[in-house]
């Protein structure tokens, strides 16, 4: 049979399989599926998702989206034992596994946690502050991000199946545009099937996710302004995907994520015997094997000081010995699988010949077919598989073209030896843009000297040393927290990256206008928009009542000096602007005497403040607080409050409300603003259980 | 004699005359300049801005580059003078003036300000907040971004020879980027005279700036990677730069902005009578005669209610034989010129004549040779010069492609009729991507549903009602503040927006690693990094002596219910949860009575404060500040505070430092983390100019 798509919210075949692409077990050559998208009519599933998807999607708001997140993480964790078998035939082994599906998961949940802590409850998000375009305030700029009206395209590579699949997947449905995905064919199945997980708890907005199984030549042909496409594989086919005219005209938004020759620096000061060598050496081993190698993030060069290569390849030598055990991912004791076809497996042996040709020696490894473990345990030379051993090429001549350019997508690095730091970074940077960039080493200096030179030719360097070393998330993993991509070879793309992956599937606009459109476009208030003061006190509504603009405006209270000693007696905060006449006088910014900036804030609490129990259940933090005019004995000072923003959350009883808070003194003049957050209640009944919030608050 | 070019911090000419282009007055067809840059060593300019630009330019911090901006400013501004003289040859009125040199100056003295408000006094950025990938703390995660190591190219256009170069120029010297500018030959000799000037202000670091007079072809073949372009100018130019090799492999980053069919809506509510009528007449007829038209901003097409389209037209008819004065720039009565030239007059004729063969109606205007006023004050049919009068062209079809489609980049514009905003969108929408569209409306829901619909589909949307009518910067005037370009047509690519232009400059980096390593490389102190305690007070340093990670580490106090009812009745802030046990305990984040945060912030000062006169002026501001942990009668308070990271001001003697703030309890739970922000004197001898500190502070 072959392989459904998941297209318009059902599943599909094609009527007959000519054409259809067998792919087979990495390990025993069997077949495992067939993978044909012949005759799907892409053009109607991709108007699906710009209708019914993006209807579906746009009324939500960014945490009712990542609600769904969390429940398909929950349904993928559930079954994921189902993923890791099918992942077993492309040559996975457990922990490859780990990476991609329990990696997959946790992308899922990690952005499920931060667009419900970083995101507003809301469809738009602001980006930066007000921006004052007129002197009376009448005229303001704010840039707001809209989501972009069309499909979000995902084109994915072979080696990670459901992470590479969900690292595009998840910011796209936050951001609320519907995916269509492509995965690579020859692990095609393992994305149908978690893409089947997926369909199967009902959750799914209609037109959200489809899956086309199998190629689509004409892919770019169908898009518009309003789609995106997000591509990771080979630079080459990058390069054809960015020519085509719909995304030439700029169109079509493209990133890509490409495999790039990625380095790995070992410090000069990071010689055999320190924790930084150790964990150099173990990194190294392990971007070797994992996946076979098979990861666009995988070391390509290591970059050792000169007089440390042999102490480097005698030491990769034994931890290969000790740790690497090639087989069948069936077989229990094996840690490293087969590459993903005999395709991948000549292609990659056709690389390493080139690298031998420019000069490289082959200093661990073997060209051979290895001897490898069967499913069944028993031993033998592969003959059916797509196994090789861990290689490692050495350059006498670091500075060969070759080793900077040539990727052998597989279980295979270079050794390239330096004599300075600036050597090093050179020949990091000959890499022409590579998605990461690691160096061990415990000298910040060198840290410092290689950051300024790299920098600006990696989309993510890591810095390992023996504060680390057991902690880090390592060189290939990429994590959702942090941008992936990078400059040049690397695709110049950028995925992930917290909230940052959202806004790439969103339009940054910006807006002019008055405060109160502004308000009414953004669901912020802004100030100078219309204000309700004088009615019930704000602290009395619940969040179902609450408004934005909602206001209390204090009555004044003057400041004596004897409130200001009181003040100070009380804190201990006897700082001489507050005690001391003429030092205070002395000082550039007070006339004398002035009062504590923390008695303002505190007299405005109890100026604004409405004590009886009611909605508003805590004053959890403040933010943006500025002082600007001091307040002298024989001051007034009064308060404006007005609620700004609310959020309520989805999965408790209460929100967050944020209120504007100006304190002006008797000749009006601002003396200082800043926000006030605030927990509270969605009805006027608003007990809820402690527990479960204390610990959310301490999560913040 | 041939316009000179600016090259490796000389002026050149080339050799010879041959194939130079003469260009000539706008009005008056005499010529005026003669461009080209045969022979000029475009690699060997690209390299001097590498090597010697980039050495030049990296080391400064950004205030240090933004004060340098803002002697350019003062420099242009007083031979300002000089440039409107020679804008007159171009074609441009005094008013077209303002916009191109007083808009370029602004550019310089809006960046140089912020600049120096948003971005640390150092080379690096940081991107966001502190990502923590351990759970010990010993890994953490960073946005860092650092400048590009290559040369900035910048390709402008003739309409605006000062702003148009100097809003790429800013950024990019801030980012310390060395530019490469290839002003457009019609107005080349306005940019060699602004560039004129700026070297003579003798204070361009070497190889920070060049200027290449004339066409250069193979251009884009010399760049790299870390490179940048900026293009202005047509789509389809910007179509073949962009698929030149160099850019299509993501070697070289390249931005555009292209001329687009912006759009202008008046609003259903926005009746004749209305303000916001006349708000929209007004824009319209300053967008149409502005710079003759020759705008990348200018409304293209006005989108009204169909029975508004005879009310529209009779008003600007009427405007704009109020206003229109078509002629010579050089006589003083004269508010519209010519275009740029008689080649430009043509091509916008023949776009005229495409639009009306797609059915377009002149509804205003004619395609004759207008009355003129000539230089001598004298009026006539125009013969030499490039004049056009203005022109609007009604579709009956508003759907007709033609009006979507076709820019006639004069005083040329269409109207369309609209019956429902859903219609009104959809038209805006067809321009396949816009830089603005501007709505006059006064109503925020129709405003709401446009936004929604047309967001995605615009750089800029600028409501105009009669709260802003007269403070509106306008639809035509991109603003340093906010971002400028557009999606799609537009060119895809995003220039100003304040800092977001620097960043462009710059490649984001996540960088990852040890609390310390973090510090080292950021300038900026991270929790878990080495601190410095129990010497002198830090408070006791001027910011001379003072690192970061100096901290003191304050003795413990305990809280008692008489010290929260003191505070209480003090401030007058007796909410509930800490004057009433009952119903504080039933609070769900409360165990009953609790002190009150601003006690907590206020005794934390008193705790870390060492109160003599000495270098710290003020305690300016508090940020993110969070309450974790409530404290109960009987609990005790310790804080530390850390120099976390220190701003020196280039042109006070004292600059800001960013504490890092943390309370904790007896069992070491965190209670609040905030961080304090203090002005501290950069000498022991800390006393200053209180009048221009104040201003400056109030400023903030």
């Amino acid at each position: 049979m072959i392989l459904p798509s998941y297209l318009q919210d059902a599943w599909w075949t094609p009527d007959d399989a000519s054409g259809a692409t067998t792919v087979h077990d990495a390990s025993t050559g069997e077949a495992v599926a067939s993978v044909s998208a012949r005759g799907a009519d892409l053009a109607a599933a991709l108007a699906h998702a710009r209708t019914v998807g993006q209807a579906s999607l746009g009324p939500l708001t960014f945490h009712q989206r990542a609600m769904l997140l969390k429940q398909f993480a929950l349904a993928l964790g559930e079954r994921k034992e189902e993923l890791y078998e099918l992942s077993r035939h492309s040559g996975s082994t457990l922990r490859d596994s780990l990476s991609d599906i329990d990696g997959g998961i946790g992308v899922l949940f990690t952005y499920s946690s931060k667009a419900r802590r970083e995101l507003p409850n809301a469809q738009v998000y602001l980006d930066g502050p007000v921006e004052p375009l007129s002197k009376d305030g009448s005229f303001l700029g704010r840039h707001v991000y809209t989501r972009l009206p069309g499909a979000a395209v995902q084109i994915n590579a072979f080696n990670f199946p459901t992470w590479g699949a969900l690292e595009k997947f998840a910011p796209a449905f936050l951001a609320g545009m519907p995916s269509v995905i492509k995965p690579a064919t020859p692990t095609a199945y393992v994305a149908e099937a978690w893409v089947r997980i997926l369909v199967d708890t009902g959750l799914l907005p209609p037109g959200s996710l489809q899956l086309v199984s199998g190629s689509v030549p004409d892919l770019l042909d169908h898009l518009e302004l309003g789609d995106i496409v997000g591509f990771t594989g080979s630079a080459s086919t990058a390069d054809r995907l960015r020519r085509h005219d719909n995304v030439q005209s700029g169109r079509v938004r493209f990133t890509s994520e490409t495999d790039s020759i990625n380095a790995s620096v070992l410090g000069p000061d990071a010689t055999a015997g320190t924790p930084e060598f150790d964990a150099y050496i173990k990194q190294l081993m392990v971007e070797l094997t994992t996946k076979a190698g098979q990861k666009c993030t995988a070391i390509r060069r290591a970059i050792v000081p000169a007089d440390a290569v042999a102490d480097v390849i005698g030491a990769l030598k034994a931890k290969i010995d000790e740790r690497v055990v090639v087989g069948d991912p069936h077989a229990e004791s094996v840690t490293m699988g087969p590459v993903v076809s005999r395709a991948q497996r000549d292609e990659v042996l056709r690389q390493v010949e080139v690298l031998r040709d420019a000069g490289g020696e082959l200093l661990l490894g073997s060209t051979d077919a290895p001897e490898v473990v069967r499913a069944d345990g028993t031993v033998g030379r592969a003959d059916q598989g797509a196994f090789l051993s861990p290689m490692v090429i050495g350059f006498a001549d670091a500075t060969t073209p070759a080793a900077h350019e040539i990727e052998a997508f597989g279980p295979v690095a270079t050794v390239l030896p330096y004599r300075t730091v600036a050597e090093a970074a050179d020949l990091v940077t000959r890499g022409g843009g590579s998605l990461v960039t690691s160096v061990a080493t415990h000298d910040d200096d060198v840290a410092l000297e290689l950051m300024s030179r790299i920098g600006a030719y990696n989309g993510r360097v890591l810095f390992l040393n023996r504060d680390n070393a057991r902690t880090s998330t390592g060189h290939g993993s990429p994590v959702p927290h942090l941008v992936h991509g990078g400059p040049g070879r690397a695709g110049g793309g950028e995925e992930l990256g917290g909230i940052r992956a959202v806004l790439h599937h969103m339009q940054r606009t910006a807006v002019q206008g008055s405060p109160e459109t502004l308000t009414a476009l953004t669901g912020v208030w802004h100030t100078g928009a219309a204000s309700a003061a004088g009615g019930r006190h704000p602290f009395r509504k619940a969040l179902s009542e609450l408004r934005i603009g909602d206001q209390v405006a204090s009555a004044s209270r003057t400041v004596t000096l004897d409130d200001i000693e009181t003040f100070a007696r009380f804190t201990g905060d006897t700082f001489y602007a507050h005690m001391d006449e003429a030092s205070a006088a002395a000082n550039p910014f007070f006339p004398g005497r002035v009062a504590h900036g923390y008695l303002l804030v505190s007299w405005a609490a109890g100026l604004f403040v409405d004590p009886e129990p009611g909605p508003v259940l805590a004053n959890y933090g403040l933010e943006n607080l500025r002082f600007v005019t001091p307040v002298s004995p024989g001051d007034e000072i009064r308060v404006v409050l007005t609620a700004k923003q609310i959020t309520p959350r989805e999965t408790d009883d209460y929100g967050e409300v944020r209120w504007d808070a100006v304190i002006r003194n008797q000749d009006d003049e601002l003396v200082a603003s800043y926000d006030v957050l605030t927990l509270v209640a969605k009805t006027d009944d608003h007990r809820t259980d402690a527990g479960a919030v204390r610990e959310e608050v301490a999560a913040r």
